[in-house]
């Protein structure tokens, strides 16, 4: 007995779906972005709705500021089979002229106000049968709730409820919901606090989190938190002009969060004096040479005796360097001891080997 | 009333030294690493001492694998004033050997095994002032914890409360702890599992924790978790053969948890088709402009008037890009609408200016 349990106790919310993405219940934790073209340069949103396609992206969200870019957004549906919700803000018009063509809107009720504009557009959302997100922002409050409690979780907290009793007072209920800051602390706070007072599925991410170094950092922490706490359905990484990168990011927070087991898992010591190999350039050339691999493959490359043996028991496949030569271990049986320049080649072989068996995935 | 207030309740614990460094209690969190270096080359590992010391870390660790590395250690310390951890391995000769010259001892009891050696060294540790890491690790538990419960947090806990009872025995409790496995969920569980049964530090950490991408995706979810919940009171974030980014990373999480309140902190909206200006442009020249600041300001670097004023309010100062022109904020105040052109150059004058103010760095 190696594997521990898992320790995530995934919360069971009410399911929905953007498209042909459920998102919810005891679906995958699907992963989005957003477009930062202008919404009416149509081939250029194209691509890179198509870019976040092939990064690996379920779901797209598109900016709608005003009626040319609703229009503009209805030919880009046409166009591509990707999830898209709409972001609108202010103009309830603007979800009216969407909704036929979008798989979501995101829209605060709040920030449409009046109430008979509410009911005309979650009508046509029942018509079109699309699911609304209620997308609080700690920059945009309400100022009611923000002169009450500041720019803060609770603020946050009290606005979604806020806006969330809007749609349930027109028995709408195919909602998720966001509450996203800027920063760490406040973001956890907000969806720990909401988490036990609704069914709703969670959007979960931390909002402006900078450029590529500190929103990888900073969205790891918030989004890695609250998925160890079994709190998020869907996710955004949010990165100032990176749209392939916050994909790249958002799926190695989900595996190495240990929530999805898909790929490679690279186990390597961080190197030190008792080092008997050169560990940087064999680690390297195995990442390399695994990095298309889909298989859940555990490889441990350890550069001496003193943790390499304890590891390479979880590890499916593993080299543990020693003086002058090294083991290669599977699944905690050693199957061969090769000098120190034969162990590579030989990990390489049997990783091959493996990953044409048929894994399996759960 | 804007700021959230902290939701971090930091557990206190006992507090201990390791040369100068505090680490417990109410001290900073500390940031270490590891030489990598062969320790018998004492200009190599003087080299990267010096190197982890410009990049800011507080304690270096150092192998001990053998006889001349001991000797070579002494050397080491006598050319180095950064408080350096002897990583010891069952030869309890090792640790008498090291003590009187380094500021610390890593070492398990249970992995020197007869009790009279664990004495020798004890009574070394006491009688030259120095603290013991107790450092478990998933991969090399002793046997009759593997047997029992895998290789799990379960049996982290239970390795580490044995191996801390052999140095409570010897009425030892100059001691901080470690409950590194390679995976994040193992390892966020051992420390959770661990704090409520012990009073003393943890040294918090996840092994083997890979390249430099994932390595700071992992450290960044366990650490961050850690931190968020108050577990942690020195770090170590593990890259196979990173120094310098390994201390980058391990600052980053202190900072971008909302630990540290150092430097600058740039919010920046991910760019989306509301934006009205460059602002992935804009946003690398504010980075770069501020990096060294270590006065603590939010600056708001936002593309458009959804969030910007509201991120403004908790922000030093901020631009918020409009059509054509656009506003600079200084803590909610907006004292200037200049030209698009106009606003960064001025944005980068009130940043001088602020920089320059005797800021509180509570």
């Amino acid at each position: 007995m190696i594997k521990s349990t898992n320790m995530i106790k995934r919360i069971k919310t009410r399911k929905l779906h953007i498209g042909d993405v459920p998102i919810g219940g005891d679906s995958p934790i699907s992963v989005q972005s957003m477009t930062w073209t202008k919404t009416t340069d149509i081939p250029g949103t194209i691509a890179q709705i198509r870019l976040l396609h092939f990064s690996g992206a379920d779901i797209v969200r598109v900016a709608v500021p005003d009626m040319p870019s609703a229009v503009a957004l209805k030919q880009i549906c046409s166009q591509t089979s990707m999830p898209i919700v709409a972001d609108i803000h202010f103009n309830y018009r603007l979800a009216l002229e969407v909704a036929p063509h979008v798989q979501a809107v995101r829209f605060n009720p709040g920030n449409i106000g009046d109430k008979n504009r509410i009911k005309l557009i979650i009508d046509r959302c029942k018509e079109f049968k699309i699911p609304v997100r209620v997308g609080v922002n700690c920059g945009s409050l309400e100022s009611k709730f923000e002169d009450k409690y500041g720019q803060t979780a609770k603020g946050m907290i009290q606005s979604a409820l806020y806006n969330i009793k809007y749609l349930e007072d027109l028995d709408f209920r195919d909602i998720k919901v966001s509450l996203k800051a800027s920063d760490v602390q406040r973001t956890v706070e907000a969806y720990r606090g909401l988490r036990p007072l609704v069914d709703y599925a969670f959007h979960i991410g931390v909002t402006e989190a900078g450029t590529r170094f500190h929103s990888t950092v900073k969205s790891s922490i918030a989004l890695g938190s609250l998925l160890l706490d079994g709190i998020g359905d869907t996710m955004r990484v949010s990165m100032t002009g990176e749209l392939e990168e916050e994909i790249k990011v958002a799926k190695a927070i989900l595996k190495d969060s240990g929530i999805v087991k898909d790929g490679v898992n690279i186990i390597s010591c961080p190197t030190c004096g008792r080092l008997e190999a050169d560990l940087v350039s064999a680690v390297a050339q195995v990442e390399h040479a695994t990095k298309d691999i889909k298989t859940p493959l555990n490889i441990s490359v350890m550069g001496c005796v003193v943790n390499a043996l304890g590891e390479a028991k979880s590890a499916d496949v593993a080299i543990a360097y020693g003086k002058g030569s090294g083991l290669i271990i599977k699944k905690g049986e050693i199957v061969a001891k090769l000098p120190t320049k034969e162990l590579l080649p030989r990990l390489l072989v049997e990783i091959d080997k493996l990953k044409d068996d048929n894994y399996d995935t759960a």
